[in-house]
Protein backbone atom coordinates (compact mmCIF):
# COMPACT_ATOMS: atom_id res chain seq x y z
CA UNK A 1 0.00 0.00 0.00
CA UNK A 2 1.51 3.50 -0.91
CA UNK A 3 0.55 6.69 1.04
CA UNK A 4 -0.10 10.41 -0.53
CA UNK A 5 0.44 11.95 2.33
CA UNK A 6 0.17 16.04 3.16
CA UNK A 7 1.14 18.34 5.94
CA UNK A 8 -1.64 20.42 7.31
CA UNK A 9 0.65 21.87 9.53
CA UNK A 10 3.84 21.51 10.86
CA UNK A 11 2.64 19.15 13.51
CA UNK A 12 -0.13 17.58 11.36
CA UNK A 13 -0.22 15.10 8.82
CA UNK A 14 -3.11 13.54 6.36
CA UNK A 15 -2.57 10.66 4.52
CA UNK A 16 -4.45 8.77 1.97
CA UNK A 17 -3.51 5.33 0.92
CA UNK A 18 -3.32 4.55 -3.17
CA UNK A 19 -3.04 1.62 -5.35
CA UNK A 20 -1.08 3.42 -7.76
CA UNK A 21 0.05 6.82 -9.12
CA UNK A 22 -1.58 7.10 -12.82
CA UNK A 23 0.00 10.41 -14.02
CA UNK A 24 2.28 13.03 -13.34
CA UNK A 25 3.26 15.67 -14.96
CA UNK A 26 5.06 19.31 -14.32
CA UNK A 27 3.22 22.10 -16.38
CA UNK A 28 4.44 25.41 -16.91
CA UNK A 29 2.17 26.19 -13.37
CA UNK A 30 2.75 23.95 -11.46
CA UNK A 31 2.86 20.03 -10.41
CA UNK A 32 -0.08 17.63 -11.05
CA UNK A 33 -0.30 14.28 -9.88
CA UNK A 34 -2.90 11.87 -10.40
CA UNK A 35 -3.52 8.55 -7.72
CA UNK A 36 -6.00 6.09 -7.86
CA UNK A 37 -6.84 4.31 -4.79
CA UNK A 38 -9.82 2.18 -3.07
CA UNK A 39 -11.78 4.32 -1.04
CA UNK A 40 -11.21 7.46 -2.32
CA UNK A 41 -11.10 6.79 -5.50
CA UNK A 42 -8.91 8.86 -8.29
CA UNK A 43 -7.75 12.07 -7.16
CA UNK A 44 -5.41 14.59 -8.16
CA UNK A 45 -2.97 17.19 -6.30
CA UNK A 46 -1.33 20.27 -7.25
CA UNK A 47 1.72 20.90 -5.46
CA UNK A 48 1.34 17.91 -3.84
CA UNK A 49 -1.96 19.55 -2.33
CA UNK A 50 -5.45 17.54 -2.36
CA UNK A 51 -7.63 19.02 -4.97
CA UNK A 52 -10.19 16.85 -5.78
CA UNK A 53 -11.20 13.00 -5.36
CA UNK A 54 -14.00 11.10 -6.21
CA UNK A 55 -15.27 10.26 -2.40
CA UNK A 56 -15.95 14.01 -1.00
CA UNK A 57 -15.97 15.95 -4.24
CA UNK A 58 -19.58 16.30 -4.55
CA UNK A 59 -19.02 18.69 -1.13
CA UNK A 60 -16.99 20.92 -2.31
CA UNK A 61 -18.67 21.60 -5.24
CA UNK A 62 -22.43 21.73 -4.09
CA UNK A 63 -21.11 24.04 -1.23
CA UNK A 64 -19.52 26.12 -4.01
CA UNK A 65 -22.38 26.74 -6.24
CA UNK A 66 -25.88 26.05 -4.66
CA UNK A 67 -26.08 28.49 -1.93
CA UNK A 68 -25.57 31.87 -4.39
CA UNK A 69 -28.64 29.80 -6.78
CA UNK A 70 -30.59 29.86 -3.51
CA UNK A 71 -30.22 33.45 -2.76
CA UNK A 72 -30.45 34.53 -6.49
CA UNK A 73 -32.28 32.21 -8.48
CA UNK A 74 -32.34 34.57 -11.17
CA UNK A 75 -28.43 34.06 -12.13
CA UNK A 76 -27.93 33.72 -15.39
CA UNK A 77 -24.45 34.63 -16.48
CA UNK A 78 -21.27 32.95 -14.71
CA UNK A 79 -18.03 33.04 -14.54
CA UNK A 80 -15.49 30.43 -12.57
CA UNK A 81 -11.86 31.26 -12.27
CA UNK A 82 -9.94 28.66 -11.91
CA UNK A 83 -11.88 25.25 -11.43
CA UNK A 84 -10.22 22.75 -13.92
CA UNK A 85 -11.47 20.21 -12.85
CA UNK A 86 -14.82 21.04 -14.19
CA UNK A 87 -16.86 19.80 -10.88
CA UNK A 88 -18.12 23.87 -10.61
CA UNK A 89 -19.07 24.04 -14.33
CA UNK A 90 -20.85 20.64 -14.31
CA UNK A 91 -22.76 21.94 -11.23
CA UNK A 92 -23.47 25.62 -12.90
CA UNK A 93 -24.66 23.65 -15.60
CA UNK A 94 -27.13 21.59 -13.96
CA UNK A 95 -29.39 25.00 -13.89
CA UNK A 96 -31.16 25.10 -17.19
CA UNK A 97 -32.11 28.72 -16.55
CA UNK A 98 -28.43 29.45 -17.08
CA UNK A 99 -27.27 30.69 -20.61
CA UNK A 100 -23.61 31.33 -20.58
CA UNK A 101 -20.66 30.18 -18.13
CA UNK A 102 -17.23 31.59 -18.91
CA UNK A 103 -14.97 29.64 -17.48
CA UNK A 104 -10.95 30.96 -16.69
CA UNK A 105 -8.17 28.22 -15.93
CA UNK A 106 -4.84 29.29 -16.33
CA UNK A 107 -3.55 25.34 -16.64
CA UNK A 108 -5.37 24.11 -19.92
CA UNK A 109 -3.24 20.72 -18.78
CA UNK A 110 -5.18 20.35 -15.52
CA UNK A 111 -8.57 20.43 -17.15
CA UNK A 112 -7.21 18.52 -20.59
CA UNK A 113 -6.15 15.77 -17.23
CA UNK A 114 -9.04 15.74 -15.21
CA UNK A 115 -11.16 14.77 -18.55
CA UNK A 116 -8.93 11.90 -19.39
CA UNK A 117 -8.60 10.74 -15.61
CA UNK A 118 -11.27 12.65 -13.62
CA UNK A 119 -14.65 12.25 -15.77
CA UNK A 120 -17.03 12.50 -12.77
CA UNK A 121 -16.02 16.30 -12.75
CA UNK A 122 -14.79 17.28 -16.36
CA UNK A 123 -17.16 15.37 -18.39
CA UNK A 124 -19.33 17.14 -20.56
CA UNK A 125 -18.39 20.20 -19.67
CA UNK A 126 -16.49 21.14 -22.96
CA UNK A 127 -19.63 19.66 -24.70
CA UNK A 128 -22.51 22.22 -23.13
CA UNK A 129 -23.06 24.99 -25.58
CA UNK A 130 -23.23 27.75 -23.09
CA UNK A 131 -19.70 26.98 -21.89
CA UNK A 132 -16.80 29.07 -22.62
CA UNK A 133 -13.32 27.34 -22.18
CA UNK A 134 -10.82 30.45 -21.58
CA UNK A 135 -7.11 29.21 -20.60
CA UNK A 136 -5.45 31.79 -19.37
CA UNK A 137 -5.34 34.00 -15.87
CA UNK A 138 -8.04 34.31 -14.18
CA UNK A 139 -6.44 37.98 -12.45
CA UNK A 140 -6.17 38.80 -16.47
CA UNK A 141 -9.60 37.64 -17.19
CA UNK A 142 -11.03 39.80 -15.28
CA UNK A 143 -8.77 43.02 -16.01
CA UNK A 144 -10.08 42.89 -19.39
CA UNK A 145 -13.70 42.05 -18.77
CA UNK A 146 -16.45 44.49 -19.46
CA UNK A 147 -18.30 46.26 -16.57
CA UNK A 148 -21.23 44.54 -15.38
CA UNK A 149 -21.09 41.66 -17.12
CA UNK A 150 -21.55 38.66 -14.78
CA UNK A 151 -24.11 37.90 -12.22
CA UNK A 152 -22.20 35.70 -10.41
CA UNK A 153 -18.35 34.95 -9.67
CA UNK A 154 -17.14 31.49 -8.61
CA UNK A 155 -13.81 31.49 -7.23
CA UNK A 156 -12.53 27.80 -7.27
CA UNK A 157 -8.69 28.30 -6.31
CA UNK A 158 -5.78 26.87 -4.90
CA UNK A 159 -4.53 28.03 -1.85
CA UNK A 160 -3.32 32.05 -2.10
CA UNK A 161 0.61 30.37 -3.14
CA UNK A 162 2.06 30.00 -7.18
CA UNK A 163 -0.95 30.66 -9.46
CA UNK A 164 -3.43 31.06 -6.93
CA UNK A 165 -1.48 34.12 -5.22
CA UNK A 166 -3.25 36.22 -7.77
CA UNK A 167 -6.84 35.18 -6.95
CA UNK A 168 -6.23 36.67 -3.39
CA UNK A 169 -5.38 40.36 -4.43
CA UNK A 170 -7.79 43.07 -3.36
CA UNK A 171 -7.57 43.91 -7.19
CA UNK A 172 -8.45 40.64 -8.35
CA UNK A 173 -11.74 41.48 -5.95
CA UNK A 174 -12.14 45.05 -6.74
CA UNK A 175 -11.85 43.69 -10.69
CA UNK A 176 -14.73 41.12 -9.72
CA UNK A 177 -16.83 43.81 -8.22
CA UNK A 178 -16.72 45.73 -11.26
CA UNK A 179 -17.73 43.04 -13.85
CA UNK A 180 -20.84 41.81 -11.61
CA UNK A 181 -24.05 43.22 -12.73
CA UNK A 182 -26.03 45.47 -9.93
CA UNK A 183 -27.26 42.18 -8.04
CA UNK A 184 -23.53 40.19 -8.35
CA UNK A 185 -22.88 38.05 -6.42
CA UNK A 186 -18.79 36.47 -5.86
CA UNK A 187 -17.97 33.27 -3.94
CA UNK A 188 -15.04 32.38 -3.24
CA UNK A 189 -12.24 29.64 -2.00
CA UNK A 190 -12.03 31.42 1.42
CA UNK A 191 -9.47 29.19 3.33
CA UNK A 192 -10.05 27.47 6.67
CA UNK A 193 -9.71 28.48 10.87
CA UNK A 194 -8.42 25.66 12.33
CA UNK A 195 -4.68 25.97 11.26
CA UNK A 196 -2.91 29.14 11.36
CA UNK A 197 -1.39 29.32 7.98
CA UNK A 198 -4.59 28.34 6.72
CA UNK A 199 -6.33 30.89 9.04
CA UNK A 200 -4.09 34.03 8.46
CA UNK A 201 -5.28 33.27 4.86
CA UNK A 202 -8.93 33.53 5.50
CA UNK A 203 -8.46 36.57 7.79
CA UNK A 204 -6.59 38.34 4.91
CA UNK A 205 -9.08 37.41 2.34
CA UNK A 206 -12.01 38.83 4.58
CA UNK A 207 -10.29 41.83 5.40
CA UNK A 208 -10.28 42.87 1.67
CA UNK A 209 -13.29 41.95 0.36
CA UNK A 210 -15.12 44.23 3.28
CA UNK A 211 -13.66 47.06 2.13
CA UNK A 212 -14.94 46.77 -1.37
CA UNK A 213 -18.77 44.44 -1.17
CA UNK A 214 -21.79 46.58 0.69
CA UNK A 215 -22.38 42.29 1.98
CA UNK A 216 -20.20 40.17 2.99
CA UNK A 217 -20.17 36.95 4.82
CA UNK A 218 -18.65 34.03 5.28
CA UNK A 219 -20.33 30.09 5.31
CA UNK A 220 -18.81 26.70 6.64
CA UNK A 221 -18.91 23.08 5.73
CA UNK A 222 -17.67 19.61 6.45
CA UNK A 223 -14.54 18.98 4.07
CA UNK A 224 -12.68 16.13 5.54
CA UNK A 225 -9.91 15.74 3.32
CA UNK A 226 -9.09 19.72 2.81
CA UNK A 227 -7.03 20.48 6.19
CA UNK A 228 -8.91 20.38 9.80
CA UNK A 229 -11.97 19.00 7.63
CA UNK A 230 -13.56 22.95 8.57
CA UNK A 231 -13.86 24.69 4.94
CA UNK A 232 -15.10 28.09 4.16
CA UNK A 233 -16.34 29.99 1.07
CA UNK A 234 -17.15 34.06 0.87
CA UNK A 235 -20.25 35.22 -0.08
CA UNK A 236 -20.15 38.96 -1.17
CA UNK A 237 -22.77 40.38 -2.75
CA UNK A 238 -23.70 43.75 -4.06
CA UNK A 239 -27.64 43.55 -2.90
CA UNK A 240 -28.69 40.04 -2.29
CA UNK A 241 -28.44 38.83 1.43
CA UNK A 242 -27.43 35.22 1.53
CA UNK A 243 -29.51 34.57 4.78
CA UNK A 244 -32.53 37.34 4.37
CA UNK A 245 -32.69 36.30 0.44
CA UNK A 246 -32.83 32.92 0.39
CA UNK A 247 -35.86 31.16 -0.93
CA UNK A 248 -36.26 27.87 -0.26
CA UNK A 249 -39.11 26.88 -1.89
CA UNK A 250 -37.36 28.52 -5.40
CA UNK A 251 -34.75 26.46 -5.10
CA UNK A 252 -36.31 23.28 -4.77
CA UNK A 253 -38.78 23.70 -7.87
CA UNK A 254 -34.90 23.39 -9.92
CA UNK A 255 -35.33 20.00 -8.55
CA UNK A 256 -31.97 19.66 -8.73
CA UNK A 257 -30.81 16.55 -6.47
CA UNK A 258 -27.79 17.17 -4.14
CA UNK A 259 -25.99 15.01 -2.07
CA UNK A 260 -24.63 17.50 0.25
CA UNK A 261 -27.07 20.66 -0.05
CA UNK A 262 -29.94 21.35 0.88
CA UNK A 263 -31.70 25.17 1.82
CA UNK A 264 -31.75 23.85 5.51
CA UNK A 265 -27.54 23.41 5.90
CA UNK A 266 -27.66 27.41 3.40
CA UNK A 267 -29.16 28.73 6.37
CA UNK A 268 -26.78 26.35 8.97
CA UNK A 269 -24.03 27.16 7.30
CA UNK A 270 -23.61 30.69 7.79
CA UNK A 271 -23.94 30.12 11.93
CA UNK A 272 -19.78 30.60 12.59
CA UNK A 273 -18.36 29.12 15.77
CA UNK A 274 -17.56 31.97 17.77
CA UNK A 275 -13.53 31.46 17.18
CA UNK A 276 -13.82 32.20 14.04
CA UNK A 277 -16.81 34.91 14.08
CA UNK A 278 -13.81 36.04 16.12
CA UNK A 279 -11.17 35.89 13.49
CA UNK A 280 -12.85 37.44 11.37
CA UNK A 281 -13.89 40.64 13.10
CA UNK B 1 9.78 14.71 16.15
CA UNK B 2 7.51 11.82 17.03
CA UNK B 3 3.94 11.04 15.65
CA UNK B 4 1.06 10.23 17.01
CA UNK B 5 -0.89 8.09 13.96
CA UNK B 6 -4.71 7.38 13.95
CA UNK B 7 -6.29 4.98 11.63
CA UNK B 8 -8.75 6.97 10.31
CA UNK B 9 -10.16 4.07 7.66
CA UNK B 10 -8.50 0.99 6.17
CA UNK B 11 -6.91 3.62 3.72
CA UNK B 12 -7.24 6.98 5.66
CA UNK B 13 -4.57 8.02 8.52
CA UNK B 14 -3.89 11.39 10.65
CA UNK B 15 -0.90 11.83 12.74
CA UNK B 16 -0.08 14.56 15.20
CA UNK B 17 3.38 15.67 16.16
CA UNK B 18 4.76 15.10 19.92
CA UNK B 19 7.70 16.37 21.91
CA UNK B 20 7.22 13.19 24.31
CA UNK B 21 4.94 10.31 25.68
CA UNK B 22 4.12 11.55 28.96
CA UNK B 23 2.86 8.45 30.67
CA UNK B 24 1.19 5.13 29.60
CA UNK B 25 -0.74 2.50 31.38
CA UNK B 26 -2.64 -0.34 31.02
CA UNK B 27 -5.97 -0.50 33.36
CA UNK B 28 -8.27 -2.89 33.58
CA UNK B 29 -10.43 -1.19 31.25
CA UNK B 30 -8.10 0.10 28.79
CA UNK B 31 -4.38 1.28 27.47
CA UNK B 32 -4.11 4.87 28.36
CA UNK B 33 -1.57 7.22 27.25
CA UNK B 34 -0.57 10.88 27.26
CA UNK B 35 1.49 12.80 24.84
CA UNK B 36 2.54 16.40 25.15
CA UNK B 37 3.32 18.45 21.63
CA UNK B 38 3.50 21.80 20.44
CA UNK B 39 0.73 22.73 18.59
CA UNK B 40 -1.93 20.30 20.22
CA UNK B 41 -0.53 20.49 23.60
CA UNK B 42 -1.26 17.61 26.58
CA UNK B 43 -3.62 14.97 24.54
CA UNK B 44 -4.35 11.24 25.66
CA UNK B 45 -5.99 8.86 23.77
CA UNK B 46 -7.93 5.17 25.37
CA UNK B 47 -6.86 2.24 23.10
CA UNK B 48 -4.68 3.94 20.90
CA UNK B 49 -7.36 6.62 19.78
CA UNK B 50 -7.55 10.72 20.15
CA UNK B 51 -9.94 11.60 23.12
CA UNK B 52 -8.85 14.32 24.08
CA UNK B 53 -6.31 17.49 23.15
CA UNK B 54 -5.55 20.95 24.11
CA UNK B 55 -6.04 22.82 21.18
CA UNK B 56 -9.59 21.73 20.25
CA UNK B 57 -11.25 20.18 23.48
CA UNK B 58 -13.17 23.19 23.59
CA UNK B 59 -15.00 22.73 20.23
CA UNK B 60 -16.63 19.04 21.87
CA UNK B 61 -17.19 20.08 25.27
CA UNK B 62 -19.17 22.94 23.89
CA UNK B 63 -20.91 20.43 21.92
CA UNK B 64 -21.96 18.15 24.17
CA UNK B 65 -23.56 20.13 26.69
CA UNK B 66 -24.78 23.84 25.83
CA UNK B 67 -27.23 23.28 23.16
CA UNK B 68 -29.38 20.88 25.46
CA UNK B 69 -29.24 24.35 28.03
CA UNK B 70 -30.37 26.80 25.24
CA UNK B 71 -33.55 24.28 24.70
CA UNK B 72 -34.21 23.99 28.44
CA UNK B 73 -32.58 26.58 30.52
CA UNK B 74 -34.37 24.87 33.49
CA UNK B 75 -32.35 21.93 33.76
CA UNK B 76 -30.96 21.44 37.12
CA UNK B 77 -29.96 17.53 37.63
CA UNK B 78 -27.55 16.30 35.24
CA UNK B 79 -26.01 12.80 34.84
CA UNK B 80 -22.71 12.60 32.46
CA UNK B 81 -22.01 9.15 31.62
CA UNK B 82 -18.62 8.89 30.88
CA UNK B 83 -16.69 12.08 30.32
CA UNK B 84 -13.40 10.68 32.49
CA UNK B 85 -11.13 13.68 31.79
CA UNK B 86 -13.90 16.25 33.44
CA UNK B 87 -14.53 18.84 30.18
CA UNK B 88 -18.03 17.89 30.10
CA UNK B 89 -18.30 18.28 33.63
CA UNK B 90 -16.10 21.70 33.66
CA UNK B 91 -18.87 22.95 31.62
CA UNK B 92 -22.09 22.19 33.04
CA UNK B 93 -20.82 22.91 36.15
CA UNK B 94 -20.48 26.83 34.54
CA UNK B 95 -23.97 27.03 34.92
CA UNK B 96 -24.90 28.20 38.89
CA UNK B 97 -28.32 26.57 38.03
CA UNK B 98 -27.29 23.38 37.95
CA UNK B 99 -28.02 22.06 41.58
CA UNK B 100 -26.68 18.39 40.88
CA UNK B 101 -24.28 16.26 38.61
CA UNK B 102 -23.60 12.95 38.91
CA UNK B 103 -20.53 11.62 36.63
CA UNK B 104 -20.25 7.72 36.15
CA UNK B 105 -16.71 6.70 34.93
CA UNK B 106 -15.70 3.38 34.51
CA UNK B 107 -12.16 3.92 34.63
CA UNK B 108 -11.28 6.24 37.48
CA UNK B 109 -7.65 6.38 36.06
CA UNK B 110 -8.53 7.99 33.34
CA UNK B 111 -10.41 10.87 35.85
CA UNK B 112 -7.05 10.96 38.22
CA UNK B 113 -4.25 10.86 35.46
CA UNK B 114 -6.64 14.12 33.88
CA UNK B 115 -6.00 16.10 37.49
CA UNK B 116 -2.40 15.57 36.93
CA UNK B 117 -1.75 15.97 33.13
CA UNK B 118 -4.90 17.84 31.88
CA UNK B 119 -5.79 20.11 34.29
CA UNK B 120 -7.77 22.49 31.36
CA UNK B 121 -10.30 19.72 31.77
CA UNK B 122 -10.37 17.98 35.08
CA UNK B 123 -9.76 20.75 37.38
CA UNK B 124 -11.96 22.38 39.89
CA UNK B 125 -14.78 19.42 38.75
CA UNK B 126 -13.65 16.68 41.72
CA UNK B 127 -14.06 20.27 44.40
CA UNK B 128 -17.16 21.43 43.38
CA UNK B 129 -19.75 20.63 45.85
CA UNK B 130 -22.30 19.91 43.41
CA UNK B 131 -20.70 17.17 41.95
CA UNK B 132 -20.83 13.47 42.53
CA UNK B 133 -17.94 11.20 41.18
CA UNK B 134 -18.94 7.61 40.77
CA UNK B 135 -15.93 5.06 39.02
CA UNK B 136 -18.47 2.65 37.79
CA UNK B 137 -19.51 1.17 34.56
CA UNK B 138 -22.18 3.75 33.27
CA UNK B 139 -24.90 1.32 31.97
CA UNK B 140 -24.45 -0.38 35.78
CA UNK B 141 -25.34 3.25 37.38
CA UNK B 142 -28.71 3.82 35.18
CA UNK B 143 -29.57 -0.02 35.39
CA UNK B 144 -29.86 1.13 39.20
CA UNK B 145 -30.69 4.67 39.16
CA UNK B 146 -34.08 5.71 40.39
CA UNK B 147 -36.92 6.55 38.02
CA UNK B 148 -37.21 10.58 36.65
CA UNK B 149 -34.29 11.58 38.63
CA UNK B 150 -32.38 13.92 36.25
CA UNK B 151 -33.19 16.51 33.13
CA UNK B 152 -30.28 16.04 30.92
CA UNK B 153 -28.21 12.23 30.62
CA UNK B 154 -24.61 13.31 28.34
CA UNK B 155 -23.09 10.18 27.29
CA UNK B 156 -19.71 10.88 26.68
CA UNK B 157 -18.37 8.12 25.53
CA UNK B 158 -15.76 6.32 23.71
CA UNK B 159 -16.38 4.54 20.44
CA UNK B 160 -19.20 1.56 21.09
CA UNK B 161 -15.77 -0.73 21.12
CA UNK B 162 -14.46 -1.97 24.73
CA UNK B 163 -15.66 0.17 27.58
CA UNK B 164 -18.19 2.03 25.29
CA UNK B 165 -19.81 -1.05 23.76
CA UNK B 166 -22.70 -1.30 26.27
CA UNK B 167 -23.72 3.03 26.27
CA UNK B 168 -24.39 1.94 22.62
CA UNK B 169 -27.10 -0.49 23.49
CA UNK B 170 -31.44 -0.21 23.60
CA UNK B 171 -31.27 -1.50 26.72
CA UNK B 172 -28.92 1.26 28.15
CA UNK B 173 -31.05 4.00 25.91
CA UNK B 174 -33.86 2.11 27.36
CA UNK B 175 -32.50 2.93 30.85
CA UNK B 176 -31.66 6.47 29.86
CA UNK B 177 -35.23 7.07 28.85
CA UNK B 178 -36.62 5.95 32.58
CA UNK B 179 -34.65 7.82 34.86
CA UNK B 180 -35.14 11.03 32.33
CA UNK B 181 -37.66 13.50 34.06
CA UNK B 182 -40.50 14.18 31.76
CA UNK B 183 -39.06 16.90 29.91
CA UNK B 184 -35.99 14.83 30.20
CA UNK B 185 -33.16 15.28 27.09
CA UNK B 186 -30.89 12.72 26.52
CA UNK B 187 -26.98 13.86 24.54
CA UNK B 188 -25.09 11.10 23.22
CA UNK B 189 -21.79 10.59 21.28
CA UNK B 190 -23.04 9.93 18.03
CA UNK B 191 -20.16 9.31 15.70
CA UNK B 192 -19.70 10.44 12.40
CA UNK B 193 -20.77 10.19 8.61
CA UNK B 194 -17.78 10.15 6.64
CA UNK B 195 -15.80 7.00 7.09
CA UNK B 196 -17.99 3.68 7.01
CA UNK B 197 -17.11 1.85 10.10
CA UNK B 198 -18.13 5.37 12.10
CA UNK B 199 -21.53 5.34 9.67
CA UNK B 200 -22.41 2.16 10.74
CA UNK B 201 -22.59 2.96 14.35
CA UNK B 202 -24.18 5.99 13.94
CA UNK B 203 -26.87 4.73 12.06
CA UNK B 204 -27.33 1.78 14.57
CA UNK B 205 -27.35 4.04 17.16
CA UNK B 206 -30.14 6.30 15.95
CA UNK B 207 -31.87 3.32 14.57
CA UNK B 208 -32.06 2.64 18.43
CA UNK B 209 -32.82 5.68 19.57
CA UNK B 210 -35.78 6.39 17.47
CA UNK B 211 -37.85 3.94 18.62
CA UNK B 212 -37.70 4.85 22.48
CA UNK B 213 -37.82 8.79 22.13
CA UNK B 214 -40.36 10.56 20.56
CA UNK B 215 -38.44 13.65 19.83
CA UNK B 216 -34.65 12.61 18.06
CA UNK B 217 -32.45 14.65 16.17
CA UNK B 218 -28.97 14.36 15.06
CA UNK B 219 -26.56 17.67 15.22
CA UNK B 220 -23.42 18.06 13.94
CA UNK B 221 -19.88 20.26 14.37
CA UNK B 222 -16.50 20.73 13.13
CA UNK B 223 -14.00 18.79 15.56
CA UNK B 224 -10.84 18.53 13.30
CA UNK B 225 -8.83 15.87 15.28
CA UNK B 226 -11.74 13.33 15.20
CA UNK B 227 -12.04 11.10 12.03
CA UNK B 228 -13.07 12.89 9.03
CA UNK B 229 -13.73 16.09 11.20
CA UNK B 230 -17.17 15.80 11.06
CA UNK B 231 -18.64 14.78 14.26
CA UNK B 232 -22.11 14.25 15.75
CA UNK B 233 -24.44 14.07 18.92
CA UNK B 234 -27.62 12.76 19.12
CA UNK B 235 -30.38 14.83 20.71
CA UNK B 236 -33.46 12.62 22.27
CA UNK B 237 -35.77 14.36 24.16
CA UNK B 238 -39.27 13.64 25.87
CA UNK B 239 -40.96 17.15 25.33
CA UNK B 240 -38.29 19.64 24.38
CA UNK B 241 -37.52 20.53 20.54
CA UNK B 242 -34.07 21.50 19.74
CA UNK B 243 -34.94 24.06 17.16
CA UNK B 244 -38.84 24.79 18.19
CA UNK B 245 -37.74 25.35 22.19
CA UNK B 246 -34.45 26.59 21.61
CA UNK B 247 -34.70 30.30 23.31
CA UNK B 248 -31.71 32.35 22.22
CA UNK B 249 -32.46 35.28 25.08
CA UNK B 250 -32.34 33.15 27.94
CA UNK B 251 -29.46 30.95 26.96
CA UNK B 252 -27.52 34.32 26.22
CA UNK B 253 -28.77 35.80 30.16
CA UNK B 254 -26.77 33.00 31.59
CA UNK B 255 -23.61 35.09 30.50
CA UNK B 256 -21.79 31.66 29.57
CA UNK B 257 -18.59 32.86 27.35
CA UNK B 258 -17.97 30.29 24.83
CA UNK B 259 -15.18 29.75 22.19
CA UNK B 260 -17.47 27.18 19.95
CA UNK B 261 -20.85 27.12 20.37
CA UNK B 262 -23.63 30.01 20.20
CA UNK B 263 -27.50 30.10 19.86
CA UNK B 264 -27.05 30.94 15.80
CA UNK B 265 -24.66 27.96 15.37
CA UNK B 266 -26.83 25.75 17.30
CA UNK B 267 -29.77 26.11 14.67
CA UNK B 268 -27.67 25.37 12.13
CA UNK B 269 -25.93 22.14 13.74
CA UNK B 270 -28.97 20.44 13.35
CA UNK B 271 -28.83 21.50 9.16
CA UNK B 272 -27.30 17.75 8.17
CA UNK B 273 -26.38 17.62 4.23
CA UNK B 274 -28.34 15.28 2.60
CA UNK B 275 -25.90 12.19 2.53
CA UNK B 276 -26.51 12.07 5.98
CA UNK B 277 -29.79 12.51 6.41
CA UNK B 278 -30.61 9.69 3.82
CA UNK B 279 -28.02 7.24 6.40
CA UNK B 280 -30.35 8.27 9.28
CA UNK B 281 -33.83 7.32 7.62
Amino acid sequence: MNWYTEQWSQNCRFSIAYDKEIYSEKTAFQQIDFYQGEEFGTFFTLDGLMMVNEKDEFIYHDMIVHPAFATNPGIKKVLIIGGGDGGTAREVLRYSSVEEVVMAEIDERVFRLCQQYLPVTASGVEEDSRMELRFEDGLEYVRNAADQSFDLILVDSTDPISVGEGLFTTEFYNECYRVLNKDGILINQHESPYFAEYAENMKKAHRKIKTIFPITHVYQYHMPTYPSGHWLFGFASKSFDPLKDMDANTWNDFGIKTKYYNTDLHKGAFGLPNYVKEALK
